[in-house]
């Protein structure tokens, strides 16, 4: 069965959407990241997708459910790679991508990840998730 | 056009191979691969094979000519993630992935890249790349 492979990268979780995601791709990325998740202890997501060419509110759901998900399992999701012609079709569609972090490139996106990390270290160092 | 994604961290560029390689997809990807390592000067390449279930002739040939390409421009490269079927399909085939470098995930991947890196700054500080 095809499926999106998910990266370890230290304590992040890299997964690159090159394909047009469908009903049960998308689920499975879900089950498959939140497995990942709580296997290795991940503190964060990245989520790739520089290969899209359309962000429909499909995909949008999708990557706000991922967000959700990882929340409540304590990992910080950022979505990386938007092409510019896909965050002008957003707007003007009127889709929002609300409660969904965004990074130029994963490099950015990991700069991300890690400050925000820390300021929970710094003011939530209790181990709760915060909801 | 469909293009494969190609990942920069650090110092090293990271690839994910999800979908079925054809002629055209494969020449893409190595026109992209060497223009983000002279762009970038990036030093490594990690190509994960993980979401593959056949790794034919065509895609090794295709995984030998970027390791080879990626040499030529001093840059290591490192195949990662090989479903133990593939293994045992492409040694029962005959096919041996020869000048290919491979680690079991991207995290033991990077180790390799890393410790290669290091050993090159030591015996070969002229800057040259080795042919």
């Amino acid at each position: 069965m095809e499926r999106i492979p998910i990266l370890k990268m230290g304590e992040f979780l890299v997964v690159t959407i090159q394909v047009d995601m469908h009903d049960q791709l998308a689920k499975s990325l879900q089950d498959d990241l939140t497995n990942h998740i709580t296997e290795t202890q991940a503190r964060g997501v990245l989520i790739d997708i520089s290969s899209l060419d359309i962000v429909d509110s499909f995909i949008g759901r999708i990557l706000g459910n991922i967000a959700k998900m990882s929340q409540v399992l304590d990992a910080q999701t950022v979505v990386v790679g938007m092409q510019p012609a896909v965050a002008i079709t957003l707007v003007e569609l009127g889709l929002s991508l609300t409660g969904i972090r965004t990074a130029l490139n994963v490099e950015k996106g990991m700069a991300l990840l890690r400050e925000s990390l820390k300021a929970t270290a710094g003011g939530n160092a209790d181990g709760y998730a915060r909801m």
